[in-house]
């Protein structure tokens, strides 16, 4: 997406390959939303760390990430012998996958990698499909959220008011994002309307990257707490709502989503507001016969404890950073805290799941499961 | 209630009087939870300036200190003039009421007050009564809140998981508060319970004053961020729901009250949880004859774009404060935000109205009034 920097638009991916240097180019994500700058991982070790370290998250995101460090590590290599070569690759390999270990989309997306290099018959071969698979991976994520994006813009309609949870946008795919998708595509449909961004404690990604998202792309935006939801919709100021998914179970139509999605999908039931969740084919769990049976990260009390921010005084204009925010202690420095990371959205009360292929009812998804990418089992591990 | 520093466990009120220097003595609540201190205002002028900056709030706890400046102002009057006596005492009334203008309980108090001084056939007399009934007003207080506890303590069942919402404890009052005074009482009697703290964004009233509360007491908590409630409610993690009240309207039955709180109504709805609401009869509006007519404060954007704390790594030990907390601005710099202060909960959701003469249902209330102190219009104005 465009992304303006001291008065310059460019068009940015979050993460791209610059094959002459053979670095993967990344947006530093731990700076957002006060600074944008851009690193260059320079060996497979360095795309690990970035990450390990958060310098990148999201599923897309972190998939191509992997796909391009694959790639990278395997234009490293010198020499011509195929069986040292599966040696070195095997490291890289290791490496990329310890990067993220409970993360299913390095590990798909390296799978991809590795299947269309076996058509190589030397080390320069293997070496260019390499490369060639990653940007084919990456160049998917990006058609599959803008076929999200197409789908789903008709359901925005000029002068709507829309709340989004947490962040599933660009910065979480190689482009466009999947809530945020139908936002960008209505917008280039010259339509005009307005989003509600949840701030989505702890972590507060929608205050932080889905508001930096929106206001680099011009459209209007206010971040709320995540307890005014409630009210805006008691007093008729919602007309829609577009989350994103860690996980869909394709045999029941239930989400699983970031912490605080359930209680938005309560709150919309109760006042006759329909609630969509936009995914790429990927995140679908055709496994799974219950929501109950995904397991829910209990994180760090440390996010719930306290928050990251820049220091200053309310309303001060912010200066560019030097490092990460810093880490405020808000909560009674005693107490404790519990942090599930994610919580679990039951079909009734989902209006919609947008998809590349199509909008389906979430009760729906099994039926249409061949149309819908089923590998019987064997994906959607995540 | 008790107050644990450096070893030693003192019982303290938010707000009392020393007779000799003439002193109000506030707990400095914005230093809490980081740091624990007890400050002596010494003039009028000193407790209204307390009131305006914010160093003791909560509806119960600022009348007080209000009502103790009234007659800290009146004692510090030289003369046996009863004229200029009431020249100044209007002057001391005037600048406390300018200290927080929105707020009903510093006139309500100082108006107790005044009433008691027309006894009095002196200024010495006068000043005599304005202590008495200053502290006659702080023992309201204080049963009011106790007669809660009292009533309440029976819904909790020891082993039970109570979930409350921003801060109604004994800091909001001179001791017990509203909604924590039924836990209080519960502790009192032997039970075992843990509390869930909702945050409470955007000011974090629960993580910060709330928890510290519990943790001096010694009561089972744990700080939640606000978007969890509905995935342990799912989970069968919460057993009971009690929040406090701003303003609850006597004909309907309607609670207003700090922004969230009805969205934590329409969960345990949902998942059949009792909701209890927990009130000293001052709240109770009789004029009112809808939730929609409540103004609803649009408060600063500052408290939704960032979050105070103690700078610190996470996890590291605080040290004690020399000042107030510092201020991160955690979201996008050039966001802004919608900061409703408070929402309304309709009758239907509450199960139950825990007042100091009783437990009610909301829709009872107006066939309850004389018992619940309704005054036909005389008060309840805030």
């Amino acid at each position: 997406m465009k992304v303006t920097v001291r008065g310059r638009t460019v068009h940015h991916r979050t993460v791209t390959f610059d094959e002459r240097t053979n670095a993967v180019r990344l947006i530093e994500q731990r700076l957002l939303p006060h600074e944008f700058r851009i690193v260059s991982t320079r060996t497979f070790h360095e795309t690990a760390a970035a990450i390990r370290d958060m310098v990148v998250r999201g599923a897309g995101a972190i998939g191509a990430t992997a796909a391009y460090g694959l790639a990278q590590g395997a234009r490293a290599f010198r020499g011509r012998d195929l069986n040292k070569f599966a040696v070195h690759l095997a490291t890289v390999h290791a490496t990329l996958l310890a990067a993220r270990p409970t993360a299913v989309d390095p590990a798909n997306a390296m799978r991809d990698v590795q299947c269309s290099m076996t058509l190589g018959e030397t080390v320069a071969e293997e070496q260019a499909l390499a490369l060639a698979a990653a940007e084919d991976f990456a160049n998917a994520d990006v058609r599959h959220c803008q076929a999200i994006g197409q789908h789903g813009a008709r359901l925005i309609r000029p002068g709507a008011r829309v709340l989004t949870h947490c962040n599933a946008g660009w910065l979480a795919f190689v482009d466009y994002g999947s809530a945020t998708a139908p936002m960008y595509a209505a917008q280039s449909a010259g339509k005009k309307f307005k989003v509600f961004c949840d701030e989505t404690r702890p972590r507060s990604q929608g205050a932080t990257l889905t508001a930096w998202e929106l206001s680099q792309q011009g459209i209007a935006h206010e971040v709320i707490a995540d307890n005014a939801a409630g009210h805006l919709m008691q007093r008729g100021e919602i007309d829609l709502v577009i989350v994103g998914s860690d996980r869909t179970l394709g045999r029941t139509g239930e989400v699983a989503n970031k912490i605080g999605t359930y209680t938005k999908a309560v709150l919309a039931r109760r006042h006759g507001i329909p609630f969509y969740v936009a995914i790429p084919l990927s995140t679908i769990d055709w496994r799974l016969s219950s929501g109950l049976a995904i397991p829910i990260e209990e994180r760090s009390e440390h996010e719930v404890l306290g928050a990251w921010g820049v220091v200053q005084t309310p309303g001060q204009r912010g200066r560019p950073l030097r490092s990460s925010p810093a880490y405020v202690r808000v909560a009674n420095p005693s107490s404790t805290a519990r942090n599930p990371g994610f919580d679990v959205t039951p079909a009734d009360l989902i209006t919609g799941i947008i998809t590349p292929v199509g909008i389906f009812k979430p009760r729906e998804l099994w039926a249409r499961r061949k149309e819908l990418g089923w590998t019987d089992g064997r994906s959607g591990t995540r």
